[in-house]
């Protein structure tokens, strides 16, 4: 490796250290999952190179050739400048240094983005939350190629491309920068990291703590979220202080969760890697690694995430953020085995120190199973505001129960108070929707949120709870809803054969106190376990009460007479009924109503207790719905009509 | 192994013979497959040794009880009959003498099945079809344990149940036994298979060349099919002679001739070892074994079976008939080392010489790949009435086509002319609905063919092909269509960057000939394979027509405007179209109508030449569908009215 100047020999110390790139060459050919995933690598940097740098003059939405050729440049320059640390080939170096040239000729003379829908608008991307990510990234192949630069080369960069970023993202943009939101965890992060590399101590303080004294105008984002709250706090460790519970819990749910979770887990490895006195993992009693650890516990069988609030299906810890997440915590953790064997499933690992001691670990048959166990994981900076329940049937992962009793989610949150989805052997049998979105497809809305997002996806009818006069919880109004959140009552999993989670619910409908408890039950006279759903409710007043459940599946048979709709209309006007087709209607004389249907191959039976004059409604996702933007899904709804409950109230 | 009596040294030699369980027993423990395959066997059968006999009086339909207990039995039996052969353990044919003795004990005084459903009820099963199933396997078991049951115990047991169930399922129900059909294949198999265990002569040309000088009242079938033909030939030879063409192809579609494909192979085996003059592998040239071929090229990416005429998707060659049919074409034909590739994918083998020749030489590394063509396999006795044809993107498998130009499949045929579907690796993209049936779940009519297969699947509207006057061809009238066939205009491979399949169909409708020519093009313009679909149509009057693409996946975007339905009628009164929501409307004033969906992460799109005035429908399957029958799946509906094109007639 040739070291063309000696101004600094204090690089790479970001990511990649110095003893961590000597490591790793003296291991290269001996750690089958590192030299995999070198290979793979080099392999995707390589085709890079060959078709030559393009920094576009951004104009594209999410999904769009800008928009697209920039989070290639960006991935393709960190992976470059690992490669030049590992390889020690200098056209890794050249090839980071040469598009590095490109961006620093035009980043000060771009406007912001021509899109204007972002609250935040960056200046490469659409979102300035976009343009941190490139900043994330990039700040580690700049750390790499460091020394390789000449001192006129890094005053350059640093004086046209990434002190002018880290003001733009930062003091230019405090209505992403200054928030407790992932938007801002990316914001602060960027700028911390680039000011690790560039050892500026005014970006390290404001990545750290914010900007001080700032006084913005109240306003909401585009997902609705509060963008200021008087005598906030702000910078990376508000943002791991207050959106994250004591047991690791983000309260945006697990979809952000993954996605917040490399900002934060980068992060502490430089900031342990350039500033160990911060102590980053050690922070609020280490509860980054316990982030990871609760990440994972909330994945179904296949390592998908729970589809609590806005979340895209299908996103699983094989994302690569998780293989960061999981081989940082692996490192800097107790290097716990079971963790190792999530690394071997993903596959690959992160190509600096940590991944060298999974990689090795896993090649020394360190590894144990990650049992996934019943959990429950509190909400709330201080974990008091209520929680999110897992049962876990013995048989692993046979029947897995995710019980919603927690905060509202900041701006990412649904109106679902104790609301629940029901997983079999990986396959989600009793949906949570998740999100109305199309991310990076840009004929979607540009990859962002749709309309249908607020009007289905967030209403309390789209989801597995009850709803008091079509109505939804909170009124569907964020204020109110952000200042309550769910009590837990029970949660008891000592009996592995009776597993109870049980919560209550008494501001979502003022006048009406909701408490549900669920049972997860292994009894003899059933080969599967069966799930026990008790839905309380003491009102103060007659009300109609719907309790959905979104089966996914075909209609096997029913125990009850139902009559399918000759005309199908919608099944309301608001709150989310507007999006559902009312496809028929039934009643059960025998005071139950049991619906079979089939998923996968398996058949389940959802039996409810009704009288005679409760209505069981037979719907289907889709109305309203004028460019196809949701899924023509299933459900039946148990609806009570001008029913009131006289039981005490607690 | 003791031979407890030695008035017959010949047994077994039906499927297994005294040379082949020499040639195993020499093999055990060396060839990796079959020993799987029998340890797994060994596994099943010891279970259900343990688990003890049960032999209920029948009462269940498809699904029940009794029905699965009775399928069950005989599996068991035939495999306990082999491990036997193979292990020499007496349990196992003690196990199979006993369950013998409980049937022969009942056999007689068995009434026709309560389940009153079937044209040709059994004694055992609600059809005699599944009667013939047990009676095919038990004489695979039979003859195994033949040579360890004293003379009186053969005396028994062909005088109480063998000799009155070949007797029953062919002279008492002749309905059933006497037709061209798959049923009657496996009447006649279930005759022959017991009369050559039984060395009798009669049973053996009843088998062979059906019930002589029979006279018939017409009738239909439950599926509607004729019954009764008059001058038809009957028993195994006419039905391997008739409903085969010379390329193999079944005509009643790949469903069913996965069905038929075991009793044809597993008896054409038998007469080869039995009375091998009979020559049953070169008979029609070979059909059989071409037959076998022919299956395995009517297959997608994952090896399920097209969806043409009444099938149930998702049917593949993994299932256990073509297990047998692999290992028999194997070592009877020519030893294709493309025949090996499959059965390792199968992951097991047939107990018998064939499995162990298949496995040997998979073993030894002979495997090679079973590289699925562009192919056209015509229809008929003779090829002559039409063709299905497939075409096959070079980059293998990327792209797949089927069309269907064929004659009417019999009793299982689908009023289909020239319709086609479309899968691209693996996945179906633009579907065939297949069939309206859960097979062997007995909430759904017993598992028998739901009403909804008559007046939804089989009509043409449920299919991508062309609809005159929402009529479906031949007024979905079987006779009219069973008359008529498509012919094949043009079935060109050659140059793999344009493959061209073209047919015409001039009988659908009077007055009114229908030309259909699809291309499937590969273009340096595109990254992958595009497929040209040519519509033509001359008639004599001005008519509505109707070409329905039912893509699978969700809408992403259209080139042209369409309005959503606030409220959903059916988009007609019969001929399936009762069956289908009218979502939506739009119209293109540019020419062109493009419609783009999204199916498994891949974007596919439709892109029709339109006037404006075409009508661009939104549907989806569901309407009149009392209790679920039916899958909500989507579909796009170019609709041409008063339409009448004047080109010449040819």
């Amino acid at each position: 490796m040739l070291v063309q100047n000696g101004f600094s020999q204090d690089h790479p110390n970001l990511i990649l250290t110095k003893q961590g790139v000597k490591d790793i060459k003296s291991q290269l050919g001996k750690v089958p999952l590192f030299d995999a995933t070198l290979a793979q690598v080099k392999a995707d940097v390589d085709a890079q190179i060959l078709e030559g740098i393009d920094v576009p003059i951004p104009k594209d939405m999410a999904g769009g050739y800008t928009h697209t050729r920039h989070k290639l440049n960006y991935l393709t320059m960190q992976e470059a400048g690992v490669l030049y640390q590992i390889l020690g080939d200098e056209k890794y170096a050249i090839y980071v240094r040469d598009m590095l040239n490109e961006y620093a000729k035009i980043y000060k003379g771009l406007p912001r983005h021509p899109q204007e829908r972002s609250y935040a608008r960056g200046k490469l991307f659409w979102q300035a939350l976009n343009d941190s990510n490139w900043l994330v990234y990039t700040s580690q192949a700049y750390d790499c190629i460091y020394t390789f630069l000449s001192k006129k080369e890094v005053k350059y960069l640093e004086k046209e491309l990434f002190k002018p970023m880290a003001d733009f993202l930062s003091i230019d943009t405090p209505q992403f920068f200054n928030r407790i939101h992932n938007h801002s965890t990316w914001g602060n992060v960027a700028v911390g990291m680039i000011g690790l590399v560039m050892d500026d101590d005014v970006l390290i303080d404001r990545a750290l703590y914010g900007i001080k004294g700032l006084k913005l105008d109240a306003g909401k984002d585009n997902d609705g979220g509060d963008i200021f709250v008087e005598g906030q706090k702000a910078g990376f460790l508000a943002n791991l202080e207050e959106p994250f519970s004591p047991d690791g819990y983000y309260t945006e749910g697990p979809y952000y969760q993954r996605y917040a979770m490399y900002p934060f887990m980068i992060f502490a490895e430089a900031l342990q890697n350039v500033r160990p006195e911060t102590k980053p993992f050690e922070y609020k009693n280490g509860v980054l690694l316990k982030g990871v650890d609760a990440l994972l516990n909330l994945t179904d069988k296949n390592g998908d995430f729970f589809a609590l609030n806005d979340s895209q299906k299908g996103m699983s810890y094989y994302s690569g953020s998780l293989v960061s997440a999981v081989d940082i915590a692996y490192f800097y953790g107790k290097k716990d085995p079971a963790l190792l064997s999530i690394a071997k499933e993903q596959g690959r690992v992160q190509l600096d120190q940590t991944g060298l001691a999974v990689a090795m670990d896993i090649r020394d048959g360190k590894a144990k199973p990650f049992d996934k166990k019943s959990i429950l994981l509190t909400d709330g900076a201080k974990g008091d505001e209520g929680a999110v329940g897992i049962l876990r049937s013995t048989k692993q992962d046979a029947l897995t129960l995710v019980m919603k009793n927690a905060a509202q989610g900041l701006s990412h949150g649904h109106y679902d108070k104790l609301s629940y989805s029901l997983f079999h052997e990986g396959n989600e049998v009793l949906q949570d929707y998740g999100l109305a979105r199309f991310v990076n497809i840009e004929q979607k809305n540009g990859g962002g949120y749709l309309k249908e997002n607020k009007t289905w996806a967030k209403q309390t009818i789209a989801h597995n709870t009850i709803i008091q006069d079509e109505t939804s919880h909170f009124n569907g109004d964020y204020d109110t809803g952000s200042k309550h959140h769910s009590d837990m009552y029970v949660f008891n999993v000592e009996n592995p054969d009776i597993q109870i989670v049980s919560a209550k619910e008494k501001n979502a409908y003022p006048g009406t106190l909701l408490q549900r408890t669920m049972v997860m039950l292994n009894h003899s006279d059933f080969e599967q376990p069966v799930v026990l759903d008790l839905m309380q409710v003491n009102s103060d007043k007659k009300h109609q009460f719907d309790l959905p459940f979104y089966y996914l599946g075909q209609v096997i048979s029913t125990n009850f007479d139902y009559k399918k709709e000759e005309t199908l209309h919608t099944l309301g006007k608001s709150h989310g009924y507007q999006h559902l087709w009312k496809e028929g209607e039934g009643t059960s004389t025998s005071g139950d109503a049991a619906l079979t249907f089939r998923n996968n191959n398996t058949f389940y039976t959802i039996t409810t207790t009704v009288s005679d004059k409760d209505h069981l409604i037979f719907g289907r996702i889709g109305a309203n719905d004028p460019e196809y933007n949701l899924r023509p899904d299933p459900v039946l709804i148990v609806r009570k009509i001008q029913t009131q409950l006289y039981l005490p109230r607690s």
